[in-house]
């Protein structure tokens, strides 16, 4: 078995590198032809799809699979359409291959261009969602990449009817359906035979659970982009206004707090305290539970409101829940430190009228994104114009933030000459 | 003592992790001021950098080094003088920290920029050459990244004593002396400690041979930007020049053949058949080694040169010497292939007058930099204009090919809001 699994996964790494050139090479109107396609096929096989993913939620009754978990993975024709819409709106976006990123100014006069191109071979590890077996295989297509995709165990008949369908309409378009492959096994081996492919995968993404990143990460050599955790903090400034901070305040936590751009920590200005009990009792009032430093607490003593005392560990943890940390600093300085010590360089907002201290802020938290007066929820590839995301990227390289379909390409300088040697 | 080093080492990149906060904020003046200083230093320093080099050079007559490894160990007086020269001429490029790579246009209205930003903390792992030591420094510091040094232990003394003036003259500067620091000790067991601090260290850029840098990739979760092989390719079309393509090929194989960017591959066009007796003659004439698939043996046949059989293992080998594999190729297509498939994506070049060739190979061609009608010689940070260059990275991410002060940042996205909320 291990010998086949093997063999299975270098075969199938072998024709991704190939086919990742013909990728490369697709024309912008044949990707899209392919796209309008898909999106009509997924459509017209609303039942299909339906029927393979009740193979997965009848298996799913032995997995001790979570609600949550469980609602993920089903599939309805409202999603599939849904589905279907997210590959039209892929096919409406811009090409990123071939734009050019830059034109360089040689001393040799020779022309010289900076140009995106596809990054080669993209894996993607995923767990439930189904969904994401689309959206990853488009994305990366529409970027001229080759995927090769692996789902969950749970979601296996719904990825596998999936993939089918994409192969199929690959084919019936005239592109080699090796473009995107998934792997037609549940064998965790399988995974772990992939991560070695370092001279055909190109980079990974992984999507899920920290373990399932951390287990990535700490067994290729292959480059992986990767989001581990969305630790966000909002700063209320000594200059801030109240309403406004209330406002973000709130959106930033309770609006959809399982979202990895809501926040979890509060930081609030020792000069602005005169805050912390109006913005706790609407925290309160949202259901969320207060962890308190201190000299929060002690703010907060009169008010009758329930506090916890908050301890260092929570202010590293994505609560993905309605809890939030507070905690009471002196300065700018120390909300940058605080954030930088436990944020997960995901989000970070100020709120504040303060020039310099929102340009102290925006230049000091090191995080993808950071925020002036602004709710922290706007972390997403669509909210940022990108059209779409395929993730958001807590590393520094060679993405960070939200990642549209150029943060799946690189580059390659082009030169034209006359005849020029050194 | 493994403890000791763990230790050391745990000190020195929780300090290098605080002073990347500081050396992010760093003021372009302040930087260019330090690097003016430091010109100075090394100048000034003459006679202490030569009694440590000295001492470099005594220990290596134990250490069984090669001839070229030794004259790259070797300091005079001039190579001090050109090093603070290459000082002064980072000062003088543009500070790339802060720059606006992008303003996105988010339908919700804020104010949304993409601006450049240093990785954070740089470990650089090389070999014999110390002034490697000054150069990485100072593109760290300039790109507003801390660096952590790994030189060879051949170069143990001239590098700490390197290291103790840029100390010293960041001390002077009023900037911490931790933004730049070298692992004090040749212990193997160092290097791979440092590979393991993911939490701190934010990229990996090891220079040296190749079994250096498996090693670094095969050691750490880091991500690492590399340079393994410089395995670079010259083809000539049906439609070369003769007189160009001869230009090119010899100045690609013989200007340097020592470096990466030299060519190793020679491919033919069957159409230019005619060509490759005047270039082979040419090649020989230059002391060329002639290895030949049998399409070029059978032309080259009546011309008395000298040839041998290339092998497979031939078509992937980086020689850098006087040795050139040679194949005939039906078409661009199979010129394309094979660079896929032996090249290892860092140079190719075709000689043609027809534009049509020439775009299928620039397309096709999978790597960082691709010419037409030019040398591969031409794969350098200063002759590309990026003023200076801290390596030429083989992998697509996140850099690739010449790497200057602007691949040395990443980036973060700054929101300006007057209150938005989702």
């Amino acid at each position: 078995m291990s010998e086949n699994i093997e063999q299975l996964i270098k075969e199938l790494t072998t024709k991704a590198k190939t086919a990742s050139h013909a990728a490369a090479g697709l024309s912008t109107e044949l990707k899209n032809d392919f796209l309008a396609k898909l999106a009509d096929r997924l459509v017209e096989a609303t039942d299909q799809i339906l029927a393979a993913n009740r193979k997965d939620l009848e298996a799913a009754k032995t997995m001790d699979l979570s609600g949550p978990m469980l609602e993920r993975l089903t599939f309805t024709p409202e999603r599939i359409a849904a589905m279907a819409e997210g590959v039209r709106a892929v096919a409406a976006l811009p090409d990123p291959v071939g734009e050019e990123i830059e034109r360089l100014k040689p001393e040799r006069g020779f022309d010289l261009r900076k140009i995106r191109v596809p990054i080669g071979v993209i894996g993607i590890i995923y767990e439930s969602r189904p969904n994401v077996t689309v959206d990853c295989a488009i994305l990366c297509l529409k970027s001229g990449n080759a995927s090769i995709l692996r789902g969950g165990k749970e979601a296996f008949h719904s990825n596998t009817c999936l993939g089918q369908i994409i192969g199929d309409t690959l084919e019936s378009c005239g592109i080699d359906r090796n473009v995107v492959q998934l792997i037609p096994t549940t064998d965790r081996a399988a995974l772990s035979e992939l991560l070695k492919h370092d001279e055909s995968v190109h980079c990974l993404i992984p999507r899920g659970g920290e373990n399932l990143i951390r287990f990535v990460v700490e067994n290729s050599r292959i480059p992986v982009i990767k989001h581990y955790t969305g630790v966000c903090t909002a700063y209320v400034d000594a200059k801030a206004d109240p309403a406004m901070a209330e406002s973000i305040v709130i959106n930033a936590k309770c609006q959809r707090p399982s979202v990895c751009n809501a926040i979890e920590n509060l930081l609030i200005h020792t000069d602005a305290s005169a805050q912390l009990p109006g913005l706790a009792k609407a925290l309160h009032d949202k259901g969320v539970e207060l962890r308190v430093d201190e000299p929060a607490a002690a703010i907060l003593a009169g008010t009758g409101l329930p506090v916890v005392a908050a301890s260092e560990e929570d202010y590293r943890t994505e609560y993905n829940d309605l809890i939030i940390a507070i905690s009471v600093v002196p300065d700018t300085a120390a909300a940058i430190r605080f954030i930088n010590t436990y944020g997960s360089a995901h989000s970070e907002t100020i709120i504040t009228e303060d020039p310099a201290a929102a340009a102290e802020f925006l230049s000091g938290a090191d995080a993808s994104t950071v925020y002036h007066n602004a709710s922290t929820r706007f972390t997403d590839g669509f909210e940022f114009g990108l059209g779409a995301e395929i993730g958001i990227s807590t590393d520094r390289l060679h993405a960070r933030g939200p990642m549209g379909l150029r943060e799946l390409c690189t580059y390659k300088f082009i030169v034209h000459g006359k005849g020029e040697i050194r």
